[in-house]
């Protein structure tokens, strides 16, 4: 068969990392750790179900015909009322776009003002698919190095001087994979920085309301003076991912660009579950909702952190979330390549305990990085199958790193 | 204020000619013959809440948790079975990926094949989202001739030798903007010069169910024996475009590439409006639907065409559609640079008669060559509407070209 001949631009883009993932998902004998997937019994069925049915019977030609392509004016106003402006970011419905999840947003944000060559800033680690969000742009990646409170401010600053990026990256709350969470000096001070060089802020924000624990922190948009930062959301955390609903707030002439390319992307999103997202919000649900669910992942994280605690070996270090989706594990042996690999790990877990989870690697820009990492995901098991697996992955790891 | 970076790539990116249509069509007091919108009139809404109600009560954790980037494979299943099958198309459900509707497809298409300075042949005139999803990639384009039956082979061949180009872009059935209808010797001709020339065609059909009269026609992707052609399908134009729901067909390792950039664009389309359009394939309602709409559709055309036969200047030239949304319409004085320009008609057609149409430029490559040009859509009036409309701009471009 003849060579195809892709684009050259996509020659490091691979879904190879995130079909490893799905893989262990879908074998029922296999307790996945993997994923990052809220759990199915935190899905509001039944209010969706009404709600659907309430929409088609108002507003049957308004959602089967052509949108706008910035979006559902419903969810646009019902996300500024009940999303942004309680966390005290100022701005109208002229701000915001609704976007089809927060990979597009971050996608529709990047092509805004990336070009070939360009460079981006990114915590290390951070959320996978980035990699190649930024990649199918020819963009530079630049890793900042983060410490236990997330992004250290120090190598930031420096990175910005070095290389003149145009774009930072960030997930400041339970982030993706760590579980860590930015201090308020910190989200302040990157809101001066981007006003100081020039530089966008694509703060992502899915796990936010998911807080088990302590009091929320306002987000770096909070303290956007310059409005170069632009505030991603989705409600794949908190209502539904298979709806594929979000939205964002920023400049409106960001807002304008971004939606000139998703025009020639998507033409705009899906109405219907637009319309699902607004009606939520603006029955008020959502607050109640999460109230609701949280107990449920609060016990499953403590199973998890009580396993960890319980059987994994002494020498680790992992994060002790105060919510989200994820704890991270970093075993001993970074200073001895070749030691620990937790790509051969998980190979091993997978065959002979039946545990998954993600190596730490494919979420750093250099893999060498992650090999002593691993990512647990505790949302998608019952705290019953949490601790056996978890009693089954310590003691695992402990014949590996003595 | 100071001036925003954004990237070089979209300087040429517009959503001007989208907008100028948009805000027409929401301006209740204007007869709107821009858009390119199905007739509400068309839309099943029983049948839609009957089956999203269904789906939802026995599928609710698979339909509101993650889905497969490459869809949901009822509906691959489905889309293969009830579209592409009968149109004499061989492939299996690996060569099915389920997108955002048809501009998604189109977009991932050129995101897999096409890199900057790469050519890509377009019709002239087009469907004028494409020069934005191509201008955005930093792709060449290059224009192909077309005649009364569309793209024209010489031409296509000699722009293939001149240019090497990596890609053809074309809707062979109803063409929008035309409403023209590709012969089927001169698909079986862009078939076979697809293979040899190794260009990748992407042949974009969705208005291909909505014939009101003849026969239909094998696709391009029917005579494909090289793998080279993408068949790009939507649900906006039988179903519903709210729901943003598209599918398309092409060799496996394409598929697979496709869904390494869908992944990092919008990680998967909405499962609930995949269902909905599963449901209404495998119950087997699409064909009698689009039976009962054909009637509706073709009076509205024939009010259209005999309107035009009546009213317009008689030294214009006009397309008799077999089907689709459109009819173009070309008047006298191409030759005549600055005597007509139907960009400064239709905003004095707006302002008097209050009637509104899509000007010809933004169609073109060169805007220049469309001056003399229109567009009309016929599915989103009544007939009553139409008739009275098309006098009224009949009267005006009587007055106008004499």
């Amino acid at each position: 068969m003849k060579q195809r001949s892709f684009a050259a631009r996509l020659d490091h883009v691979s879904g190879a990392a995130v079909k490893d993932i799905i893989s262990m998902m879908v074998d029922p004998s296999i307790t996945s750790f993997g994923g990052g997937s809220p759990a199915n019994e935190s899905f509001p069925i039944a209010e969706i179900k009404e709600i659907v049915n309430q929409v088609l019977t108002d507003s049957p030609y308004e959602l089967l015909q052509y949108g706008k392509t910035e979006g559902y004016l419903p969810l646009r106003e019902a996300y500024l009322e009940h999303i942004v402006l309680p966390k005290g970011v100022r701005a109208d419905v002229q701000n915001v776009i609704t976007v089809s999840g927060g990979t597009q947003g971050f996608d529709l944000a990047t092509q805004a003002f990336v070009d070939p060559g360009d460079v981006v800033l990114l915590e290390s680690p951070t959320y996978l698919t980035v990699f190649n969000v930024l990649r199918k742009l020819g963009a530079e990646i630049v890793a900042v190095k983060t410490d236990e409170n997330g992004i250290r401010i120090d190598d930031l600053e420096e990175k910005i001087q070095r290389y003149h990026p145009k774009m930072l990256y960030a997930i400041p709350t339970f982030q993706n994979p760590t579980g860590r969470t930015l201090p308020v000096e910190r989200r302040k001070r990157i809101a001066e920085l981007a006003g100081e060089y020039n530089l966008i802020v694509a703060e992502d924000d899915p796990y936010c309301e998911l807080r088990y624990r302590g009091e929320a922190l306002p987000p770096i948009k909070s303290f956007d003076t310059s409005g170069n930062v632009i505030m991603l959301s989705s409600f794949s955390k908190t209502i539904s991912p298979g709806i594929r609903v979000g939205a964002l707030v920023a400049d409106h002439d960001i807002i304008e660009k971004m939606t000139d390319i998703k025009q020639c992307s998507d033409t705009h999103s899906t109405n219907l579950t637009q319309a699902i997202c607004a009606e939520y919000l603006k029955r008020g649900l959502l607050p109640g909702h999460i109230e609701s669910i949280r107990p449920m992942y609060l016990a499953r994280m403590n199973a998890m952190l009580d396993g960890i605690r319980q059987y994994f070996p002494k020498n680790i270090r992992y994060t002790d979330p105060d919510g989200g989706l994820f704890t991270w594990v970093e075993l001993p042996g970074k200073e001895l390549p070749g030691d620990v690999d937790t790509r051969v790990i998980v190979k091993e877990s997978v065959a002979k305990i039946k545990v998954g989870f993600v190596p730490g690697s494919p979420f750093f820009l250099d893999p060498a990085e992650g090999k002593n990492c691993l990512r647990l995901n505790f949302s998608s098991n019952t705290p019953e199958k949490i601790s056996a697996g978890i009693k089954s992955l310590g003691d695992l790891l402990c014949e590996i790193v003595r």
